[in-house]
């Protein structure tokens, strides 16, 4: 089944906004089969939405309109999508009681202009929205001998995602002939993308019945695996069997059997392991940090850390002698392994991780070029050290440089 | 002159990956006149290729046409094109040779199915892509009896964004009415969306020719004016006459007029008093300090700071006494303070910053909510502090504290 989502709204025409609903619906809609075969964005003008709404029905059977629902007079969708149609609006009495019982609940007056948002389309069902005063409309119709399913969804994510869950889902299973789709993420960490692909296409490619899609995003892999077959457990088998194939081939790359990110499996190993964590950063400049204790519960694991960035820090907080940073350089691999030790014996954490680099765009020298950056995770007994040299810009060398670091300490717990 | 971008691309349809080139060239576009009417996203079917350039030249004047010129059986755009218009498609002879070289410089054996790029639409010009091997193409020609402007260009943002400056946009200001197009950026931190509508609305509506986009995230207002005349000076005077005006509605609120970050800002402060800063973060994690590491050069004016999540952490890395902490709450207006001084103190920096605060999702109390924090900043003799409550996710909330804390610091500088 294929399926088009046309995001109405002029502010997603300039250049400081961007359609984002339309990734969830897309994930939503691939679970139950239907493929998204295109994606439109068009203005608050009416002219351009009556041409972007018929063209989407010449070409798909699932079409969803996500905006234009609100009470203003750039609110076009409903009047657009009749036109489309030749088909009218009528007021509905329940739905102008509805709406002056929400302005009732926030005290308020409802401006006259409000109504509008009771207009639903002929034989349209009114799907409720929970979150906001406009309500959506689902259409099961025929356009040129074609049976066409519509939905009419609100535009701000708030109200769009949990309506299409709760309305827009369930209406599509029954309608929909029925098919059950498993699915699996893998996630890996560090490997390079050729790397990765050498190892599993020859894997995914016998499995022409499992799509898989291959995401490589600042150090990180994301495999997901969808299949369809007419049971669950059919469908189940397929992905299940692919996927230990998949993660066999990636060994110890592979952090992650469902999804979760690598801040998160770190997280859990440490409560595994009933184990702290502590970290003095120099290049990163708390990115690492950050990543971590944005995870609900982080605080449990992760005591805290230090920012190192002058030599006099490194001293201060995480006691690098001063001889060692004049001898070997800030950038090196004995003061990142000095961060380590001196930021784990002063917290008192079970493991200390220590990061020193060069993140550019300037500071680089020919022995010590921008992007190189010395990792560093201990125990107290045992340190691990390495170096790597990443390449790209100020932004991609620090967010590469915290992946492997949070991937080193989870090697270490493993 | 209205515009559409087609981006073309499978992985675009999928729920992991998005067309983001789109926002790049629609600034550029804007900044000639030219709007964005739509934007379509479609897979590598031609089918839906054909149907998608014939639906875009309907309804546009000027096609822009992403992705799809690579070397492989999915690469269907010159193929799709060439359908469209009805026209053929020739393989050019100072291409192929160019791919050759290319090759040799590479010191690779070139696949056959490389040719495939020399393929040049009837009458276009081909467009160099100084970053890949896919040459862009630039077509003008009659559509249905009207001028149509049509550009191919590579999908790889790193190809595509220098090629649509250095090819594109110097052809499109020859090819379209000259006009002069003057823009101004002002940003203001934690003003209430509402708030600024109410201040400026009654300003800015009364500039019927200057087009003023409001953007609001994160805590963060970003108000952009654009205004086209005949002559530069004209677009220019009204711009900057109407900036100027908002500017003093702003007031305080206001941190940039040119588009800076308010990272940046704090950093120019800081330069400009010659100060420095430290920071001690406790429920924002790393965000802020991480926020002012992103900027290159900050390690001039930031020296460094702590992750306190943890009691003992305030007391072992800012010195706030551990009775204060049991009397008052590790979230309270005294730890706040302490932090700052502490941090000063202990650093040797101008300025210190401290940050506690619940992020939740849990651990609020009926007197201490999720989404509370308090923030100080001093510098040794004056202390400023503030608590605000902020709603919402765990992201939220620390998203919005660390743009409250940078502000704060600002304020605090100017």
């Amino acid at each position: 089944m294929k399926s088009e989502i046309i995001a109405v709204g002029s502010e997603m025409l300039t250049p400081y906004r961007q359609d984002t609903n339309s990734l969830y619906l897309t994930e939503k809609l691939n679970e139950i089969g239907v493929t998204v075969a295109f994606k439109t964005i068009v203005g608050d003008r009416r002219r351009d939405l009556v041409s972007s709404i018929r063209t989407a029905l010449g070409r798909v059977d699932i079409l969803i309109v996500m905006g234009g629902l609100g009470p203003t007079e750039d609110d076009l969708t409903r009047e657009a999508m009749a036109e489309a149609l030749g088909i009218t609006l009528r007021r509905d009495a329940s739905q102008v009681a509805a709406l002056h019982a929400r302005a009732a609940t926030w005290r308020i007056t409802m401006p006259d202009n409000n109504l509008k948002q009771a207009d639903v389309l002929e034989n349209a069902v009114v799907m409720p929205n929970a979150n906001g005063s406009a309500p959506a409309q689902w259409i099961d119709t025929l356009y040129s001998g074609y049976r066409k399913l519509i939905m009419l969804v609100p535009g701000p994510p708030g109200e769009c995602k949990p309506l299409f869950d709760a309305e827009c889902m369930p209406r599509l299973r029954e309608a929909l002939p029925i098919s059950f789709i498993a699915k699996r993420t893998l996630k890996a960490a560090m490997i390079p993308e050729s790397q990765a692909d050498k190892l599993l296409a020859p894997i995914y490619t016998t499995y022409e019945d499992v799509e898989t899609t291959i995401l490589a995003h600042g150090g990180d892999i994301q495999l997901t695996l969808l299949c369809s077959k007419p049971t669950l457990e059919e469908a189940q088998h397929r992905v299940d069997e692919l996927a230990s194939r998949m993660e066999e081939a990636l060994d110890d790359w592979l952090y992650s059997s469902q999804g979760e990110t690598l801040e998160q499996i770190v997280l859990y190993y440490l409560g595994l392991r009933q184990a702290t964590l502590a970290t003095a950063e120099s290049c990163t400049g708390g990115l690492i940090a950050q990543r971590i204790t944005a995870i609900p519960g982080s605080s449990r694991s992760f005591i805290g850390g230090a920012i190192v960035y002058s030599n006099e820090m490194k001293t201060l907080f995480a006691d690098v002698p001063a001889e060692l940073i004049e001898q070997h350089g800030a950038v090196s691999e004995e003061v990142a392994a000095a961060l380590a030790l001196g930021i784990r014996k002063r917290t008192g954490a079970t493991i200390g991780l220590g990061v020193t680099g060069i993140a550019g765009p300037s500071g680089g020298t020919e022995s010590k070029p921008v992007g190189l950056v010395y990792i560093a995770v201990t125990d107290g007994n045992r340190t691990d050290c390495m170096s790597r040299t990443f390449r790209g810009s100020r932004t991609r060398v620090r967010e590469w440089a915290s992946h492997q670091a949070l991937d080193l300490v989870r090697r270490r717990l493993m």
